[in-house]
Parts: C-alpha cells; structure tokens; sequence
C-alpha cells in the first residue's frame, strides 16, 4: 500500500471526525424543535438502543409546499400554471372569451379563483397535459431555472427553507431514505429536487395525471392525458406513501392540514415516531399564516398536534436563519 | 489513529481487491450473454468512458415471473390465491354453488380458467381485497415462509433464479438501483422481495387495487379495495416506471411480450442501453416454452428482439446453474 493512499484515508477520517463534531443543523437555534429532532435520530440510530431502527427502515417524508420552500402568496406551480396560459395564448384565441382563460390573461385573478376547483382544474389540464413526459420535464426545467419570486425576488429554487435543507442533509447522513410526498404534482417537482434537495425522482410522490404509452413513428413516448390520476392530498397523503413507498415512514414533516393524515399515519406506527409541524409565524423574514388562510390552512394540527406528540416548529423563534440568501 | 484501526482499513481494502478480482457472474457460463452484460457495465460506470452514466441515473428494472423466479406450472401468485379461496370456503358458503369458486374448491381448474378474465378477477379481488394493508402483507409473509412448489417441493422463494440474483448484486456493487417492474400485486410481491433478492418495498413496482385510508376506532388504516387501480404489463410497464421512478432505466430485462415495451422504451433512450431477455430452453432443469405459452408467451421479443440489439439468453446453454439448490 502506498504511503499517499494512507493520506487519503487518514484525511477522510479525520473529515469524518470534524463532520461528526459540527453541529448538523446550525440553521436551527437550541430550542426545543431542535433538540426533539436531535434526540430522535440518536434514538433511533445507535446500535443498541431500545428504538433502534434498521436502516431500510428509516424512511422519512416531507411536503413541499410550507415545508422545503415557501408557498406564499400563491403556490408556486400556479405560477407555472399562469405562466402557461400566457406563452400557450397565442396558439389559443378562444381563450380571449373563454372563462377562466379570459380572466386569467386579464390578471383578474379574483374572478379566476371564483370559478373555484372547475377553473383551476381547466387550467391544470390545459397547461399541464397534451405533451410527451419528455417536452413537459424540459419546459418545467427550463422554467425553474430562471423564473423569479414575485414578492422577493429570488429565483423560486432559492426560496427553500434552509433549515429543512440541513434536516434532510442530516438524516439521510444518518442513514434515512427521504421522500417528498406532495400535493403538488409529481412532474413538476421531479426536475429538479434532486438538485434543489438531494432528492432523487423515485424518491417524489405527488399529484398526478394520467399517461399513455404509445409509439409515435418509430418513436416510443409517454403522453401526458387531460385526466386526473391521483390527489396526493390529505387521507391521499398515506394512500401515496403506501403506493410508492410500501412502508410506513417514521418521521414525517408538514405544514398544513393536508399533511394531517400523512403524521397521524406516520405517527400512529410501532416504536419511536416523529411528526414534525412547520408553523409559518415569522412575517418578517416569510409570512405568518394559519387557521384562516387558504394556502396552507393549519387549524387542526395547531390544536391536536401538541397532545399527539407531535414538534412544532415556530419559524420565527425556532429558526435561526430561514432563507439561504440570508447568508449571503 | 489507533494501529488496530488501520488495521481494520487495510483489510477492508484488501477485501475489496479480492471481491474485483472473482467472478461477479460465477453461475453464468462464459458465453455471449455474459459478456454483453460485463461489457455493458465496464463501459457505462468506466471514469473517462464516452458511455459513463453517474450513479443516479443507473436504474435497472427486471420483470418477476420467469425473470426473478420460475413461473410454471402456474403464475405463484395464482397459487396464493387458490389457497386463500380455500381457506376463506368456510366464511363463504355460497362459492359452494357460484362460479368460478365452486369448480377452484372442486379442483376443476380447467373449468376455472374457462371463466376467462372475468373469474380472475372475481378470485383475485375476493382473496386480495377486503382487508388492512397490514393483515394482507401478514397473511403474504406466513404464506411465502412455507409454501412449497407442486412441481420440485423447494420453498416458492427458492425457486429463484441464481445467475440473477448475481446480476442483481453485480449491478448493485456498481451503483445501480435495481427496481421490480411486474405485472404482478405490488403487495404480494413487497413482503418478500428484500430478503430474497435484495430489492426494498420502494423499489417494487407492480400491478395494484385501490386503497383507502380511514382511522377506525381511532387507529388508522389502509383497507384495500375490491377495485383495480393500475395494470403493471405490456405498455403498463412504461407508465408504471415512469410513476414509481420518474426516470428511463439504461437496463431492463424480462421473459415475455408482457416485457416488450419496457424493453423497448429503455432501449429507446439516448445513450448505451441495455435489453435483456431470458428464453426458457431448458426442460430439463426448468421448463421450455416461448411463443405458444399461456403463461409468459414469448413470441415478438423472438422475433424483434436481436434486431433490436436485445441481449437473448437461451437458459439451457448460457447459465450453468439455474436454481440455487443446484449448488447444494
């Protein structure tokens, strides 16, 4: 054996050691949050441990939308969405008289979301379907890549929440599978949480709709239909996690009621579990939201969460920074 | 650094350099089949290759019956659910006079089969549905530990095909996540699938029924459904990659024209990729069969298959030990 191969396995040990020593979530201030999450993995991980878990059974699930990055003021595939209806108008004149086209290319808004699940619904299928799995992934990830927040300013995949970031980076160091399991849908968010979150495509449940599987001159592709397949929302939340999981998470992170049956699931397993609450209270760096609103409405998970056992994370005491361009 | 722990590394690194150097594929014979395989994966995990594919993207997916483990006299699956309408007689007096169940508990499976798709499903969803996720995946896990082929005597997950499961290994210990893509109950197959091949619950991809989940005296539930959901064969196979995985594999290998399109829709995407199909050639240790079988009927992937620079395996001559008790 060579004498600078012993340098590079004493130099990844002695990384490892320093690794170890450093605190993994610095994000975080030494609050409670911090320290129940802290806790639970040493449970759960050291060898010997009345909870221990094996490692294939570490499975971890996480919301995106208030969870990994903001939602606010609206869902950020809305935007995609809006986004959508303006490039595709050209291609669509009836659009000029058609409801909720008409309004949504107006700007109203309001009058757009008066058409309630019917509008959206339209709008989702005609911006979302009638195309390849490949064209859809290459106009999400060439959208992604540029398109600003409207309030901040930052890019959409810089408004992540660096405290979940350094979350997922230290559970999966402590040998955690993490999964997102989403309401919103599963090909808009494939493209690029890998990158964004460490988070591989298998590793996203989410929405979806349906597909077809067809040769087109020679040419095999997956087309995406105007038909819903799957809400990955509320009771749909364990419903997905079983399909594409087949295994019961033990620690499982939202912030809205729509994750209420993904942590009671989660929560409601043999041995030690974690629920963990994102609570959106800090109106100065994000925006403080709950009972009332209708993005990301949190009313029951404030009132049972706490006698459940599970954590919830107050953003503006619980967290030392919130964005990553804060460090900046 | 402690001597002991150096120690401890170098053997590490000396095990390693033994591993490379045996043969990752012994039960296959030094054929074209195995070369095409070594070549394969040399030249798409090669640092510097003009075929190197990163470790995310190296995805393999390989069909279960007739590719995993054996499939004759009758799909295993098929035996659960013979078994289960047995044991569940007593519950159900009327299958004494309704058909198919009178002429299964007569033992007049050529009577059953007549019922055509129809019967199959009224004895899958009566044996498959009905109860918890977490009853029917015990009632799987006490069925798979005994149950024992009518044909050879050896346990069902012995009938496991040994060159495979060093397929699988081998392509595991060089970065790639290996996936079951089956037509088959994803939920028959989960409970097992681990221990005997290594593949994980959330790398199983499969055929399903709706689920629903409810909290039933304040416990909560996942209760399976009488009701299909997805289809995993023939151009399912695509979909169902494309929901579970989210990514095009580079290998895929099955049996049948039940593979055809996953086999296609691989082989299809840019860069070196990989299409494998196993022949049954060998009644004498197996069975032989292809274009005339009811049961995984190999016609197409015949005749397409090399032209399309799909890899053949003729069972007989290319692999030298099929079943692992071979070698006991």
């Amino acid at each position: 054996m060579k004498r600078s191969f012993i340098n590079v396995l004493l130099s990844l040990l002695l990384f490892t050691n320093a690794a170890l020593a450093a605190d993994p979530l610095p994000s975080w201030n030494d609050t409670a949050p911090k320290r129940a999450i802290v806790a639970f993995v040493e449970q759960v991980t050291r060898d010997g441990s009345p909870d221990f878990v094996p490692v294939p059974e570490r499975i971890a699930t996480f919301d995106n939308d208030g969870t990994l990055w903001a939602e606010q003021p609206i869902y950020f595939q809305f935007l995609f969405a809006i986004d959508r209806v303006k490039t595709l108008a050209a291609q669509h004149p009836e659009w000029k008289t058609k409801e909720p086209f008409a309004s949504l290319l107006k700007g109203d808004m309001k009058r757009v979301l008066a058409g309630g699940e019917h509008a959206m619904l339209d709008i989702v299928m005609s911006t979302h379907a009638g195309m390849t799995t490949q064209a859809f992934e290459k106009i999400v990830t060439d959208w992604i890549a540029t398109e600003k927040h409207p309030k901040t300013g930052w890019l959409l995949t810089e408004m992540v929440y660096q405290p979940m970031l350094e979350l997922l980076a230290y559970l999966r160091a402590n040998g955690f599978k993490t999964f997102i399991v989403s309401g919103g849908g599963i090909e808009f968010m494939r493209p690029w949480t890998e990158k964004v979150y460490g988070i591989p495509p298998e590793q996203v449940v989410g929405s979806s709709i349906k597909t077809k599987y067809e040769v087109r001159d020679g040419k095999p592709v997956i087309a995406r239909l105007p038909e819903l397949n799957f809400i990955d929302d509320k009771a749909g939340k364990p419903v997905g996690i079983h399909q594409h999981i087949g295994r019961r998470p033990i620690i499982a992170g939202g912030n809205s009621d729509g994750d209420f049956e993904m942590l009671e699931w989660t929560t409601a397993g043999t041995g030690l579990r974690f629920g963990l609450i994102i609570h959106h209270t800090d109106n100065k760096r994000e925006w403080a939201y709950d009972r009332d609103s209708h993005i990301g409405r949190l009313d029951r998970g404030l009132d049972e969460g706490p006698r459940r056992g599970w954590t919830i994370v107050n953003m503006r005491d619980d967290w030392r920074i919130i964005f990553p361009f804060e460090k900046k």
